[in-house]
C-alpha cells in the first residue's frame, strides 16, 4: 500500500474506492454504468439529495442556506464570487495568506474593485495576518481558510459586518466550522469532498441576486441554486464519489471526530519536526496548518536523499511546492495515522544514518 | 443486459466500463486509484496527451487548431464563444434549430449583439432551415449540428466567409467532419466522448485572444489553450475514460467506420418507423438524426403502453423530449445494432398485438 501525501487531487477511502469501482460496473443494482446514466433519473436526483442532505448534516448548515454542486473547481468560484456578489460602484475585501487567495483577487478585480486589507506576502506567506481592519462599506470579506501551497491556516475567522466568504477548498470538512458565520462557502471537491469535477457552493440564501449584473446563467448561483445542481449536466460521477465519500465520514462520526484524528496526526508529525535536527517547520507555528505540512531541512542537501528514501518506503506526493521547497506532507481525512507514523519513522531512521 | 437508448449522460462501451471500474482500484499499475493520483503526475499528463492525439488523429484536425478539455458543459460555452469571439460594436449570427441552439443565443446575447439568421421554432424545430443569409461583417457564425430534442441533424454546413462555430455536443465523433471548415467546435463530453464532466473544444488558434476583453482566466480560451488543459485542476476521471473511449474508437476503425454503422442502425430504425403502421417520425425526412431517432404513434394512447412493452425487453431511455412527446431512440456510437434490432422487434410485436 502506497502512503498517499498528495496535496490534491488526494487519497480518498479505500472503501469508497470499491465502491465507486463497483458503480461503474453496475450502479445500484440497475444493470447500467454509474457513468451511463441519465442525471434525470430519480436514482441519481437521490444521489444528489443525498449529496446535499449530507453536507448539511455534517457541517450543520443552518436554514437559510443553499448547497449546490457545480463544476470548474475553485478557480471559477474566483469570479462568480465577484460576478455574484460585486456591485458597481462598491469595493470587495480580500485577505493576501497565498497563491490562490492571489489569484482570487486577480481575478475579482478583471470583474470591480478590490482592495486587499493585508497580506503575507513579503514574508513568503509563512503567516495568516491578524491585524487588519475590513472596511464596513465592502460588498464582501474573502479569505482563504488553508493555504495548500505554503502550509497555513485560519484557526479564527475575524467578526466583521459584511459578508464573508471563504475559500475553504483545501479543508472543508477537516474540521468544524460555523456556517452561520459565513455568507458564502466555496470548495473544490479534490481533497476532503470528492474526486476532481465537482465545486461545492453554500451560499446564504439573501446573497442571491444582488449585484445587479445580467449574469450568463451558468454563472449565476440563483439560477444554479434554482436549477437544483442541474440547471445543465452535472458532473454525475464526482457527485456520486463525493456521496460516497461524505457518507464514509458520517460512518467516522462527522467532522468533529475526524477534527481530533486531524489533530492527533497534525500534532504526531509537527512534534517529530521540531524534534528532529534535521527538519524544520517553514510557518510561524501558531498558524500552522493540520492538512499541508510543510517542512525543510536544515542541509538542504539532504532533501534529495530523504525523498528517495521515503519514496523507497511507498511515501508518496511529499515533495515541496517549488514556492516553498523541500517537504509538503498532505494529510487530509482519509489518510490513515498509520501513514503519519510511516513518514515520522522514516525520519528518524534517516537522521539516525545521518548523525 | 439492458438497452440504453438515453439520450445523455448515454451508453459507453462495455469494455470501457471495464477498464475504467480497474483504473478506480489501481490505475496503471502504480497502486493508486485514478480518482487519487494527482494532475501533475508523468501518468496522468500522458492521458491528457494522448486524448488530445487521438482527438486529432480521429477528426483529422489539421494544423493550427487547439484541442483543450474544460469544465461547464456546452451550456459553459455558450457564454465563453461569445466572451471570446464576439468583440464589442460587431455582431453574431446564429442559426436557431432547437431549444440548444436557441439557449446558446440567448446565452451570446448577455454578451453582445446577436443576430438570428433563420429559425425553425414555428413548426416546433422539426427542419433545419437552409434560406438564410450569414451577413459578411458577423463576428462569427454559430450552428448546432444536431438538435438532440428534436431528432433533426445538420448534414451540409453553409459556406460563410465568417468563422463557423458548432455545438456538436451530440454527433461529434459519429461522423465524418471537416475540421478546417470550422473555426471553434465544442462539445460536451456526455455523448460520444465520454462521462459527464469534460467539454471538449477545438479552436482556430488565430481566433484567440481577439475579442479585446478582458476577460475572468477560467472563461478565456487562450488561457486554458497556454495551460494545455490543466490551468487548474481538470476534471481527472472524465478526461481519463474520455481516452479509453476514444481508444475503443480507434480500435473499430476510427470515425468513418462509426459512420458507418450509424447510418446502418439509424436506417434501419426509420424503416421501421415509415413500414410500421402504429409509429410515424416527428421531422422532415431530409434532415433526420441518425443519433436521436424521434417518432410518435398515430393513436397516442398506445404510447404509455408501448413504452412499458419495451420496458420488459429492457430497452429503456425511450421516452420522448416533453417538447416533442411519443419516443426518441438515441443511438450513440457505443449502442450495439443488436440493440436497434431489438427495438425494431418490439415494434413489430406491438404492431402484431394491435393489428
Amino acid at each position: 500500500m502506497k502512503h498517499n501525501f498528495g496535496p490534491g487531487p488526494c487519497i480518498l477511502p479505500q472503501e469508497v474506492f470499491k465502491q465507486a469501482s463497483q458503480a461503474v460496473l453496475n450502479f445500484n443494482d440497475t444493470g447500467l454504468s454509474i457513468l451511463e446514466i441519465s442525471h434525470r433519473t430519480p436514482e441519481f436526483e437521490s444521489v444528489v439529495d443525498e449529496s446535499v442532505r449530507l453536507v448539511k448534516e455534517l457541517l450543520n448548515v443552518p436554514e437559510g442556506y443553499s448547497i449546490i454542486f457545480l463544476q470548474g473547481g475553485a478557480s471559477l468560484q474566483f469570479s462568480m464570487v465577484p460576478m455574484n456578489l460585486l456591485p458597481d460602484g462598491k469595493s470587495a475585501a480580500y485577505l493576501d495568506t497565498g497563491v490562490w487567495a492571489s489569484k482570487a483577487l486577480k481575478e475579482a478585480k478583471i470583474i470591480g474593485n478590490v482592495n486587499v486589507v493585508a497580506s503575507s506576502k513579503e514574508a513568503n506567506y509563512t503567516f495568516i495576518p491578524k491585524d487588519f481592519e475590513v472596511p464596513a462599506d465592502s460588498a464582501y470579506f474573502h479569505t482563504t481558510s488553508n493555504n495548500t501551497i505554503y502550509g497555513t491556516e485560519m484557526y479564527e475567522f475575524p467578526k466583521t459586518s459584511v459578508p464573508l466568504v471563504c475559500d475553504m477548498s483545501s479543508d472543508i470538512f477537516s474540521r468544524v466550522i460555523n456556517v452561520a458565520d459565513f455568507g458564502l462557502i466555496y470548495a473544490g471537491a479534490q481533497k476532503n469532498i470528492g474526486p476532481a469535477g465537482a465545486t461545492l457552493v453554500i451560499v446564504k440564501d439573501e446573497l442571491l441576486d444582488k449585484s445587479g449584473r445580467k449574469l450568463p446563467s451558468m454563472l449565476d448561483y440563483k439560477v444554479q441554486v434554482d436549477g437544483g445542481s442541474m440547471y445543465n449536466t452535472p458532473p454525475v460521477f464526482s457527485i456520486y464519489v463525493s456521496m460516497l465519500n461524505l457518507r464514509w465520514l458520517k460512518s467516522k462520526g462527522g467532522v468533529a471526530d475526524i477534527e481530533k484524528e486531524n489533530i492527533a496526526k497534525a500534532r504526531a508529525l509537527y512534534e517529530e519536526i521540531d524534534r528532529n535536527p534535521l527538519f524544520k517547520g517553514t510557518c510561524k507555528v501558531e498558524d500552522r496548518s493540520r492538512m499541508n505540512v510543510c517542512f525543510v531541512m536544515e542541509n538542504p542537501e539532504l532533501e534529495k536523499p530523504f525523498l528517495k528514501f521515503a519514496e523507497d518506503r511507498d511515501i508518496i506526493g511529499i515533495k515541496g511546492h517549488r514556492s516553498v521547497g523541500g517537504f509538503r506532507a498532505s494529510m487530509y481525512n482519509a489518510l490513515p495515522i498509520t501513514s503519519v507514523h510511516t513518514l515520522i519513522d522514516a525520519m528518524q531512521d534517516f537522521a539516525e544514518k545521518h548523525k
